[in-house]
């Protein structure tokens, strides 16, 4: 966490039009930290649950001087309560705009990029990336270690984590005369959306003969796997482990959970869920929950 | 994709014996792509799936020029068709040599290699790679970030993604008279035979006391986990996320589908298949297919 | 495997009080290796299972000169046999300590490592790793192109095997006014005990407002992700491409199998066995085993 500390006029000057209400004696006051419920302090930045019953007697236990409330609390004596319409994800933009240090745009002298890759504007390139004929969108973050290949384009503002391989050849191949296999020519492209998220070691492979297309603020955890030709919407969630074989369709707002399966040649319906470990071998339609090994619709109880 | 034009005769010149018939006015023909059949245009190389009953109507749908095609189909007005015993065979085998651009060989100047490591001719070993004592043979394409260890042998021709790491210590341990576990002495070596393939970031350990060998031409994808003293014969497929325990006996022409856990100490017989997300506990026959957690034999339907 | 040739009597000294007796002529006795049960060879150090009811014929079939043994083996002519209260805990340690080649502490030149990091005594980190403002404990053992970030504290001779990414932030957002997701500040640490070892390519997120956890002794292997703000204790084994999501309270002893799941929010209990490809999405009871998916008590049969 980085070291700050905010005045409460200039937290109330960033939070703006997220203010609804203040509460309290706003002079003096400061926050210089986050905390868990267990570690909270007088100068953390708390906050309260919205429409918990017990709020009023939470805020009241809470040590913070500082707390981000929604409406229908009532004034608690020596705090600031910051009445907004939802407060952790104003917790979340302080949190992001005062405690977590982000990279300096730049390129580390010892990132390796083709001559013919194209960077945007405020890109940061970590140490040890090598980066192909590949065209990467302004500010995106590329951390140590990364390997991206020929033909990959992202979009703005991606965020690639360390040891992360996109765009490497597909796992497909032709029998020769004598039964070995070779590689199936793998001349596709990869190309990721703005705001995606790619995961510490995950795997993106380009197309065979079509493109791999990932949407719009799609987010992607770590050591997942997706192979070629895959077409992934936007605000889908890809979470730890999850192997996403070739050439699916998967719709926006899907949830894959942790370690899932995903066949090759399969259509996750918008909004679908994929349960933990939970093997998909066949369609699943839109805002449906398949979990299991085989997956099935998990019925209500 | 690499820039290419292609004249039909020299791509009559390089597919040679493939060759059975020419069909159509072949002077001034060229192709420049390989695409999927949504983007298939007039100067792709296009191919029709052998035997489909449906496959005059599809060539002569095709907007291609010149197109690959199996014995039985009739000539097309203003198209060019090469007769070749196996179309796809022959689409990928034009599109390694013509539009797949591979690194030249060269060991590139941040690779960081043991003074007693063996490299072959016509290797290409890429940036921030770390080569311990181990032999790398010839033809061998090693990418960015790869760290292979001491006592690796590597085949000829073998292609290591970004970020796999070959050779690691096993995961073995002893308790010592505390109850903690201290690791069990990792001294086997990893022997890899010809034209394997290991992908992105991922893992085979060496040896305990015996070694972990894996045959000619064995396929593995992205993500894998393979451990200590496994013996994995030729030709076999292990695709994405695949753990496989240690120990285990795997023959020839396995294919092991995405997510599959291997439990170790067991046998898995020649050609046989452990299902997507199946977790194999027993041995399994050859021939066989295992599904589910735990696997079991697949009965037909 | 080192090249050693160690004297009996250099052995003996090694071994010290673990000896109890020694059967056989030792003067100009020695081993050079240590080898499976296939290639055990004349200079080979073996070893026979304890309690095994069949070990004198074993021992005696043995083409090692010299063998480690329990108590009630009887002299065999021709052999130095030493008698030890666990054979395989001595042939492990004169293993390490022999035949095992341990990296020289000391930073290589490649390594970058941030001016506020604090680094102990007798490290040892390797090429193309980049470390953040963390703290390295004395005698940890960082291999090649690994990435610790801000925040991380590593106890004592800790092993981080090649490619593992440490602390990177965790896989939590909210939504913003748009219902597009950004992340919640993850400014919570990751702090790591005394002699626990990291496998290749595994990923340990750091916490979100709390800390992620791990304590002294534990191994984990290769290909596993463990998401922010879990508290793991002592000795727990967490084995190849395990997925462990956020938030868990995992006691010590604990053992998780190859390819688990363990969901997020549980608690497992002191010395309970998560089952290979399990699905844990409940708390599970000190000592059970649970295995399936959804992971299930396992019955005794």
């Amino acid at each position: 966490m980085k070291n700050a500390k905010v005045k409460l006029s200039e937290l109330l000057s960033f939070l703006g039009d997220e203010v609804m209400r203040v509460y309290g004696e706003t002079s003096g006051a400061y926050i210089d930290n986050l905390a868990d419920v267990a570690h909270v302090n007088e100068t953390t930045l708390d906050w309260v649950k919205p429409k918990n019953p017990d709020r009023q007697q939470i805020l009241e236990n809470s040590k913070a001087n500082v707390v981000l409330v929604d409406e229908g609390v009532l004034p608690v004596a020596g705090k600031v309560l910051i009445v907004v319409k939802n407060p952790k994800r104003a917790l979340a933009k302080v949190g992001n705009a005062f405690f977590v240090e982000r990279p300096q745009p730049g390129i580390h002298p010892t990132a390796i990029i083709d001559a013919q890759a194209e960077v945007g504007e405020d890109v940061y390139i970590g140490p040890f990336s090598v980066i192909g004929k590949a065209s990467i969108g302004a500010g995106c973050v590329i951390d140590s270690n990364v390997r991206i290949y020929d033909g990959v384009i992202l979009g703005k503002g991606c965020d690639i984590k360390a040891g992360a391989v996109l765009g490497g050849a597909g796992f497909g191949f032709e029998k020769d005369e004598d039964g070995n296999r070779f590689r199936f020519p793998q001349v596709g492209r990869l190309i990721i959306g703005d705001d995606v998220e790619v995961g510490a070691n995950t795997c993106i492979d380009r197309g065979a003969l079509s493109d791999t297309v990932i949407g719009d603020h799609t987010k992607i955890n770590n050591l997942c796997h997706i192979a070629h030709n895959n077409k992934i919407g936007s605000n889908v969630v890809i979470t730890g482990c999850v192997n996403v074989s070739g050439s699916n369709v998967i719709d926006d707002n899907v949830w894959i959970a942790p370690n899932a399966s995903i066949r090759g040649f399969i259509h996750l319906g918008e909004g679908c869920t994929v349960g933990m470990g939970a093997v998909a071998t066949k369609d699943i339609p839109a805002g449906e929950t398949w979990v299991g090994n085989p997956a099935k619709k998990m019925e209500k109880k």
